[in-house]
C-alpha cells in the first residue's frame, strides 16, 4: 500500500511544500482547498461542476449529517459518496465545532458532550469513539477527531485545561480508530487537530502531544476566529515548525485569498472555508482583478465577463452586468453563477500557488498577485 | 425568406398537428413548451443546461424586463440574446397579464395602461405601440400585443367591453409592427392574442376578428384561471376551429401534463407554463410514474433514481433519498436538480407527443399515458 503523503518539493526560501495525498479516490495534490459541502452539497453547486472546477476533495460535516439525513439513513445509502453520488475524495469535520457553538444548548464532561439538535431540540451525546463511528458510517477519506473548540478569547488556564481534554479524547479517538475498520471496502485515514488558543507555548505543546498520539495528518483548529491575521500566521507557523515533514497539515476554517497564500509559506498544505461560497451567495466575488461587490451600481453597465483569467463556465461566459441583474432580481442563477466562479477562482489559486512552488517562484508569485489582487477592492 | 410556420402532419382521428416554427435563431418544432425565463433566467436553470435539456425557445416577460433591467439597459447590451447569452429563440409575453394583475396599482384608457412598478412604485405607461417598441429592444423572436386581461369570472357585458379595447389595441399594435423594424438584425414576429373570457361566442368573434387583423401567429389568453379544465378545453376547441390551419396557435400559461396532452388534441401548438419550474421549488416532481411529492417520508429511504426514464443528469444520478434529504435540509441543489428533472420532463413529453403525432399514434398513447400517470399519483 502506498504511503498516503508524499512530500515531492519544497521551497528553497520559505516552508512552502508541494505534495500529494493518496486517497482510494483519488490523489490529492497539495496545497488544496477544499469546497464545503456540510450537509452532503456544496450549495448552489452540482456534483458535475465540481468536478468540471476539478475540486480534488470536498467537505463533509459530522455534526449536520448526523442529525440528517442520520446515521441510519447514511448507512442504509453505504455512505456519503453512494448518497451524494460523490466518487472523489471527501474530509469530515468532527463535528466539535457545530457542537460547541450551540452554547446554552450542551453540556461537556470528559466523557464527551451532550447537545440538544438545533434543528428539533432533541438530546444527543458525542463520545470520541462515536465520532469516530459516525464517521465510519459517512465513509468519508478523512475524518477528523472530536475535539473541544475553545471560545475566543479564552484565558490561559482554561485554554490549558480544555487542552488536557482535548487531547484525552484524541488519544481515545485514535484508539478507536486503530480498533475499528472501514465500512465501506476504501480506506480512510484520521487527523488530530490541535488547538491551544492564542498561546504560542500551548500551541507548541498541544502540537508536540499530538504528534506522540501518532496520526495521518495533523489539522490546525481554533484559528481564524476572529484574532488579527498576522497572530494566526504566527501560530500557524509555529504549529508547522512542529508538525512533522511528512504529514499533511491541514489549517481549518482559513479562509480568505491572503490568508491561504501566508498561510502556504508557512507550510500549510490543506484549507477549507466557507467564504467562496457563503460570501457568493451575498454578491461578493473573488477575482484576479480583486474582490468585487456585484451589487455595486458600477456593473450595471458592465459587458465585461466575470473574470476572463478564471476558466469557468460562469466566469467566462456572463457579464457583470447580467450577474447584477441576477443578484438584484432575486435570481437562483445569481447563486450558482457566482459559488461557480468562487470556488473556480480559490481551485486557480491554490493550483497556481502548486505551480509556483514546484518552479521555486511561490514567493514572488505571492507578492505581486497580492499587490494588485489587493489594491483592486471595491 | 421561408415561411415562419410550416405544417407537417395532421393527425387524422383529433386536431394534434405536427409543425415547424423557422426563426433566425433556430427552428422550433411543434407542439412545444415553452420553458419560463421572466427576469432573463429560467428559474435555478443555467442556459448550457437549458441547450442540454434541448430546450428550442423560451420565454421572457416585457413586464419584468421593462422595469428591471430596463430599456436603457437592454439597449446597451443588445437586446435580450446578447444580455443573457442565450441565442436560441426566445418569445416576450407583452405584459399585459402582469399590468392586469396589480389591481389597485393600475389605471386603463384606451391608449393605454398606467401602471405602479410593483418594484418601487414608480409610475408607469403602457401603450399598444410601447409595448411593441420595448420588445423591439428586447429583440424576442416572438412578441405578443398588449391585451387587457379579464378577471375571473368577469360578466357577458364586461368582457365584450374588454374585447373591443384590446381588439383595438391589437390592430393598433399590428399597425405598429408593421412599420417599425428589428434592431438587433434578426426577425421579429407578432402574435395577436384571443380572450373572451369564458363566452363561447365572444371567442368565436375574438378569433375571427384577429384573424382579419393578421398575425404571424395567434394566442389564446386567459384560459387557465381557474375555469373548469372541460371548459377551457372546450374554449381551445372552439378557438383552433377558427384560426387558420398555416399559423401556429399557442395556448398561453398552461398547464399540467394532461392539459398540455388535451390542447394538443385540439390544435394547439405551444405552450408556456411555470408549473415545472414554480412546483420543482416546492418539492413537486412530474415523473412518468406520476406526480410526487419529494418531501413525502416515503422517500426517504427510496434508492430509486428520480426517473429513469428521462433522460437528464438530475433524473438519472441522484435517488429520491438524496433529493428528499436536500429539500428537508434546504439546500439550494433541490431546487437546481428539481427543476432539471421537472423541466426535462415537460420537454419529453411534448417531444413524444410530436413522435407519436408523425405516427398518428396520438390518441392511443395520450390515453395509455395518462392513465397511468394520473393513477400514480401521491
Amino acid at each position: 500500500m502506498s504511503n498516503f503523503f508524499d512530500l515531492i518539493h519544497s521551497s528553497p526560501d520559505c516552508k512552502a511544500r508541494r505534495g500529494v495525498l493518496h486517497t482510494d479516490h483519488g490523489d490529492i495534490p497539495t496545497p488544496i482547498f477544499m469546497p464545503v459541502g456540510t450537509q452532503a452539497s456544496v450549495k448552489a453547486l452540482q456534483q458535475r461542476e465540481l468536478k468540471e472546477l476539478d475540486a480534488k476533495i470536498i467537505l463533509g460535516n459530522t455534526y449536520h449529517l448526523y442529525l440528517r439525513p442520520g446515521n441510519d439513513t447514511m448507512k442504509f445509502f453505504g455512505g456519503l459518496h453512494q448518497f451524494m453520488n460523490w466518487d472523489r475524495p471527501i474530509l469530515t469535520d468532527s463535528g466539535g465545532y457545530q457542537v460547541f457553538s450551540l452554547q446554552d444548548l450542551r453540556k461537556i464532561s470528559d466523557k464527551g458532550v451532550e447537545f440538544r439538535s438545533h434543528i428539533d431540540g432533541s438530546k444527543h451525546f458525542f463520545s470520541p469513539e462515536s465520532v469516530v463511528m459516525t464517521q465510519r458510517i459517512l465513509g468519508s477519506d478523512i475524518m477528523m477527531v472530536l475535539d473541544e473548540c475553545v471560545p475566543y478569547p479564552s484565558d490561559e488556564k482554561y485554554t490549558a485545561k480544555s487542552m488536557e481534554l482535548s487531547l484525552k479524547w484524541a488519544k481515545e479517538s485514535r484508539d478507536h480508530f486503530n480498533n475499528t475498520n472501514p465500512l465501506w471496502g476504501h480506506r480512510q485515514f484520521q487527523f488530530g487537530i490541535g488547538q491551544g488558543g492564542m498561546y504560542s507555548n500551548l500551541r507548541k505543546e498541544y502540537a508536540e502531544r499530538m504528534v506522540d498520539i501518532g496520526f495521518d495528518g495533523y489539522a490546525i483548529g481554533g484559528l481564524s476566529v476572529g484574532e488579527p491575521a498576522e497572530l494566526m500566521y504566527e501560530l500557524s507557523d509555529i504549529s508547522t515548525e512542529i508538525l512533522p515533514k511528512d504529514k499533511p497539515r491541514y489549517l481549518m476554517g482559513v479562509g480568505t485569498p491572503e490568508n491561504i497564500l501566508e498561510s502556504i509559506e508557512r507550510g500549510i498544505d490543506m484549507f477549507d472555508c466557507v467564504l467562496p461560497t457563503r460570501n457568493a451567495r451575498n454578491g461578493q466575488l473573488f477575482t484576479t482583478r480583486g474582490k468585487i461587490n456585484i451589487r455595486n451600481s458600477k456593473y450595471k453597465l458592465s459587458k465585461e465577463v466575470i473574470d476572463e483569467n478564471i476558466d469557468c463556465y460562469a466566469s467566462q461566459n456572463f457579464t457583470l452586468g447580467y450577474l447584477r441583474h441576477l443578484f438584484i432580481a432575486n435570481e437562483i442563477l445569481a447563486l450558482q453563477l457566482a459559488t461557480q466562479h468562487n470556488i473556480a477562482f480559490y481551485l486557480w489559486l491554490v493550483k497556481t500557488a502548486r505551480e509556483k512552488i514546484e518552479k521555486n517562484q511561490f514567493l514572488e508569485w505571492k507578492k505581486n498577485f497580492l499587490d494588485f489582487y489587493l489594491s483592486e477592492n471595491d
